[in-house]
């Protein structure tokens, strides 16, 4: 029985032979045949027959996200650590590439795979524009590799190698004919066949090896699964400082409030911290029905100003400006003042109205109903938010309803906001934020959002798979040492760093932790110093967070007591008091040093007192290097033996090196991995220490792959 | 502009929904319109539009191997664990189910999925039946749950719910049109919409709420982006004990060599001893070229019957028998009797040929030439193994030489074979064993491969996703705790679990490790408990193992001396000394014990001496549990503490519980985690102890997310 499947099987597979040396007539003929023989059940399929000689595996690539289904993300000059395993049977050598394109070119780029043991390689992708990448891979069985690194164990045990230079020199012969140029090749062929040790030294020298590099023979390559994407957004999106301001609050007199005027008045003070991002809360008009009062009382007297998140009154909605903080051209002087002084203005995107907003008359198919003719308010219950309508993303009109919401962006884009701060996301339908956010990616890769969701973890790293480019996080309430390295190891490790880019904040209008409410200033400090330099991208809600305002709306609240979300306040800037000094430390050291500009190179050096937490970062070309230790203690000070991980530092074991203390200015000399460190919440509750070798260690490029 | 936008969407949108509530012709209208929207790149893409108001995410689920590039494995009788991340927009609750059908069944099933909290989410799929199942999910936003978890929590905070009622009433009005019997609902609706008390214990009671989960709203529902598929094998693919024996050493008559007939006579010894698979090396006519002599000399003398795995000659290649151990009939006979005695005979499956195999001459493309007109052996240089040819799966003749190889496995699938060990399975192409194993479980599901490879690990685990049901491992090098618990952890989680089924082989005719080499009686006995406790699958090479054979070919070598690869070996198998009885023991405590006949619920335990091993495994039911204690150390006696995680044993923390070890015989009494352990390699080198509690703990499930 064997032995008829064996004959039949072999005429069959004879003719194939034939017909793949042949025209395409002859394949056709084949094709056909396979097919009646596919009928009989007992030959191989098509889908199997085209990979059937294909040895190599190439799997588990990296970065992947969800099967390619969403893109990895990266900044422009960064150069992607492609990665996969490959391996063939046996004990063939394999070779292979990694293959990219930008979308907006048509050819596809190759870049050699290396390996890295255990059958994982990489290959680099530079990353020289914005928008998005494609990129897969490539291996095949490498028989020259394989030949050249058999001939050269043969000739060492002192066999006899003749007929195996009449095998590489066929190896060299086909590769001549893949060559544009033969010449090289084909000389060597010949020196090949002579024999001897001549061609041994041929076979085995440089020359030789990288023409025969040049031409691999492909016929069998494997490829991988999918096409895999990577967006490339601009450096902001990785590295960014943001100061939230509500612009009501920034008039300089007491007795009135402020405007867009007054806060262009502001931005010497703002830039001059080292921000580059000025957030501003919503600056729409704001509904009149069921305003809410100071300290969210549902009882609002004539001149309270409501809440900006109420989106919408007979002035108009998302695309308006309210009255009393100014005008579209005042809104266009404070954008160009904004980027005079070095900062990008991030508009809030709450996409919410109050009963009074005109979409509520235009568009009420886009809101819920209730049996008894009104619209369903925000609610959780039993708490209701009467002067907020949510909008219904279920409505038979979404179409409509999706072309109006990204109306407002286009809108604000046309107006010069290149970020959005987006209110809220995770209670919009996930299918809008997919297409928006792709939409407006595709038309303006240089815009950014920023995802306020501090929700379920699942939900926001969700977001971020959609599109976001950046995202709140539970920072405000990580407060000891083994939740903040759990929680940032998981943010600067795949799967989550692959998408989700974390902006850390000490504080918001809705968040005034416990901590901070029993805080000293040296907690302000801590918390400052640990948002900005655990995270690239960190911002403060100001000018509560350097004044150091603490006093809850009640005991047990998070909500600050006379919250500027529902009421205009006026501060003293002046006062000497102010965290100014310190924030403009802190940002100065961020600039200035590369290392605090990326979350991926973080490590967390031990400390035998669980108070203090120290941990460092480098630039990916290990010309920079800081090492942060922090007292996590609010009122006590604390001290203990830092151990280093020197490797981490560049460092070498035996190696003096200094350390310079960014914060408090003075410089020590450390040798070993054990140092002693004391801080005082009282005084200054951390080092930010540049840490330089006196060894010639700057040209040392940080190798990822390394620890 | 922004207006503009909005308006004109809004006329599309208005139009859409038209068409929705209208016929097919004005469908088609829409889907015209909407694609001469689309070249003007001002509305939304199709694939989008499908999924707009899906507002549930289904991500992540398990097990997924690959992205469902490869099944994962189960066997018949397991219940599928289907798990899937999934979770909406907002506060609203979700509801879903895994769907699964048989390859062989048309309709889906569905089975509810429930929440393990984090937004996972858990479906049971009975697997009745052998062969390939298929399953997926389906999630939607349950509006039902939402309203009535929303209303007792407003009916708690006094609220007025009148309008409340009338929404819930119009949930059941609407789900009263999706139910085949609608007079309930009807009716509950009618009570909902008088409104008051009744309305409400009736929106809160059970009945009504059972009735509305019977028939969702769909409408919107997410299905998973993949069918994932599993396949389903017999038992022994999990649970099997092996026993490895060459038929030409079976002769009880130490003048000649021992036959298939001999063998038979031996089955009740084999039998008696616990094993359940005999595994036979190759049983084919051994090559007559370059035949190997005893101990791997290139010179073999008249007599000497060479390797197995040298296979062909002119009496035939892999279909036929060696004529000295037998016939076709004595087969037939011994696989009969191997039934008859609770035994199944697993064949071994190399896929190589002696330069005399007949396929040499019949296929010589099959196989690598070389210039010189040879053809090429085996190697590793500088080593030579030039009594064997390997398959040239490059060959263009590669579709008669697959369903050549095929055709060996139906030969003996035919003779009644049900288990393969398939001899170095890595040095052959995956393609060619994708389809090979895919084609032989398609018709036979029942059929067993082994694959022999001791190489990369990803190359491992790859053969175990190409369809190998069960796999060797490096179990045989590992002999540290710190190793056997990494190692097991890695081999008991996913992703490996999902897909390789370890083996674990104390030792082999090609592997005696420098620890047995060096070892005592108390150190075999060791590797027998480890092999069989901590693997549901095991087998070892007899009767060298049960004798305690440990004489290496030469220092430093893992190779017997006079090894029966290449020369007949007779035993004494009637010697007091023998492992026998203890073989005996361990194999029944294994058939009497489900806890051993899986390796999902192993766990390991501390012991303050790390020469001292301790873990536990535990039936699915929660009714058996095994603790295993091993001294590793081979010569000394050692103590120490274990500390037992009492949770994983199912034992309270103040419960008094009795352990009875199956190995010695003796019954503690203990209560509490810590108990002092000492173990004497010269007495007995382990405990295998049966825990059983004193409380009423019988009747708990075991619960594979607890711990």
């Amino acid at each position: 029985m064997a032995t008829t499947a064996r004959s039949k099987a072999r005429r069959r597979s004879k003719a194939a032979a034939d017909a793949t040396a042949a025209d395409s007539t002859a394949a056709d003929t084949t094709a056909t045949a396979a097919a009646a023989a596919d009928a009989t059940g007992s030959t191989i399929d098509e889908r199997v027959r085209v990979g059937a000689r294909r040895r190599v595996v190439l799997e588990a690539a990296a970065p992947e996200v969800d099967a390619g289904r969403f893109p990895a993300k990266r900044v422009v000059g960064d150069v992607l650590l492609a990665e996969v395993d490959a391996f063939g049977d046996g004990h063939d050598h394999v070779a292979g590439v990694v293959r990219f394109r930008h979308e907006a070119d048509e050819a596809w780029t190759e870049a050699p795979l290396r390996e890295l043991g255990n059958d994982r390689w990489v290959g680099e992708v530079p990353l020289t524009r914005q928008g998005r990448w494609h990129y897969t891979f490539e291996a095949w069985v490498d028989h020259w590799d394989t030949w050249r690194s058999d001939l050269a164990k043969r000739v060492e045990a002192g066999q006899d190698v003749a007929v195996d230079l009449q095998i590489g020199a066929s190896h060299v012969r086909a590769a001549a004919q893949r060559a544009s140029d033969a010449s090289r090749l084909e000389a060597y062929a010949a020196v090949l066949e002579r024999g001897g040790e001549d061609a041994v030294a041929a076979a085995l020298g440089d020359e030789l090896d990288k023409l025969m590099r040049g031409v691999p023979d492909r016929t069998h390559a494997a490829t991988y699964d999918r096409v895999l994407d990577v967006v490339v957004d601009r450096e902001r999106a990785r590295f960014s400082s943001w100061y939230e301001r509500f612009p009501r609050s920034a008039s300089p007199d007491p007795k009135r409030p402020g405007t867009l005027q007054d806060l262009r008045a502001e931005l010497p003070r703002i830039a001059s911290m080292g921000f580059d991002v000025l957030y501003l809360p919503p600056i729409h008009p704001i509904g009149r029905e069921f305003r809410k009062g100071p300290n969210n009382s549902t009882e609002a007297a004539a001149g309270d100003p409501g809440s900006p998140w109420a989106i919408g009154s007979a002035e108009g909605g998302h695309t308006e400006i309210e009255p009393g903080l100014g005008t579209l051209a005042d809104f266009a002087q404070l954008v160009a003042d904004c980027e005079a002084s070095g900062l990008e203005l991030a508009m809030d995107l709450a996409y919410q109205c109050a009963p009074d907003h005109p979409w509520v008359a235009e568009h009420p198919e886009w809101f819920r109903h209730r049996p008894d003719g009104t619209i369903q308010y925000a609610e959780n219950p039993p708490k209701k938010y009467q002067d907020i309508y949510p909008i219904d993303f279920e409505t038979d009109d979404w179409e409509a309803l999706w072309l109006g919401l990204k109306g407002v962006v286009d809108t604000w884009i046309e107006r010069g906001v290149r970020i959005f701060r987006v209110d809220n996301p995770h209670t919009k339908a996930f299918p809008f934020w997919e297409w928006m956010l792709g939409e407006v990616h595709r038309e303006r890769p240089d815009v950014l959002f920023l995802a306020e969701a501090f929700t379920r973890p699942k939900v926001m790293y969700r977001l971020a798979k959609l599109g976001f480019n950046q995202s709140y996080t539970y920072f405000t309430w990580r407060q000891e040492r083994w939740e903040l390295e759990e929680y940032l190891r998981e943010l600067t490790s795949p799967p989550a760093s692959d998408v989700f880019r974390p902006n850390f904040w000490p504080n918001t209008p809705d968040i005034l932790t416990e901590q901070l409410q029993e805080g000293t200033r040296g907690t302000f400090v801590a918390r400052l110093v640990l948002a900005a330099t655990l995270s690239s991208s960190y911002g403060i809600y100001g000018p509560a967070f350097e004044l150091m305002e603490s006093v809850p709306a009640k005991p047990g609240s998070e909500e600050y007591l006379d919250s500027e979300k529902y009421q205009v306040r006026w501060r003293d800037l002046t006062t000497p008091h102010s965290l100014e000094e310190v924030v403009r430390i802190v940002n100065r050291a961020r600039h200035e040093h590369p290392a605090l500009q990326r979350n991926d190179t973080l490590r967390f050096h031990h400390v035998d007192n669980d108070r203090i937490i120290a941990y460092s970062k480098r630039s990916i070309d290990g010309t920079d290097t800081i090492l942060t230790i922090v007292n996590l203690d609010t009122y006590w000070r604390q001290s203990g033996t830092v151990y280093l991980d020197l490797a981490a530092l560049g460092i070498e074991e035996d190696e003096t090196f200094s350390v310079r203390d960014l914060l408090g200015g003075a410089t020590y000399q450390w040798k070993g991995g054990a140092n002693f460190v004391e801080l005082d919440p009282a005084v200054l509750p951390a080092h930010v220490l540049h840490v330089r070798g006196h060894g010639h260690r700057d040209e040392h490029d940080f190798d990822p792959y390394d620890g």
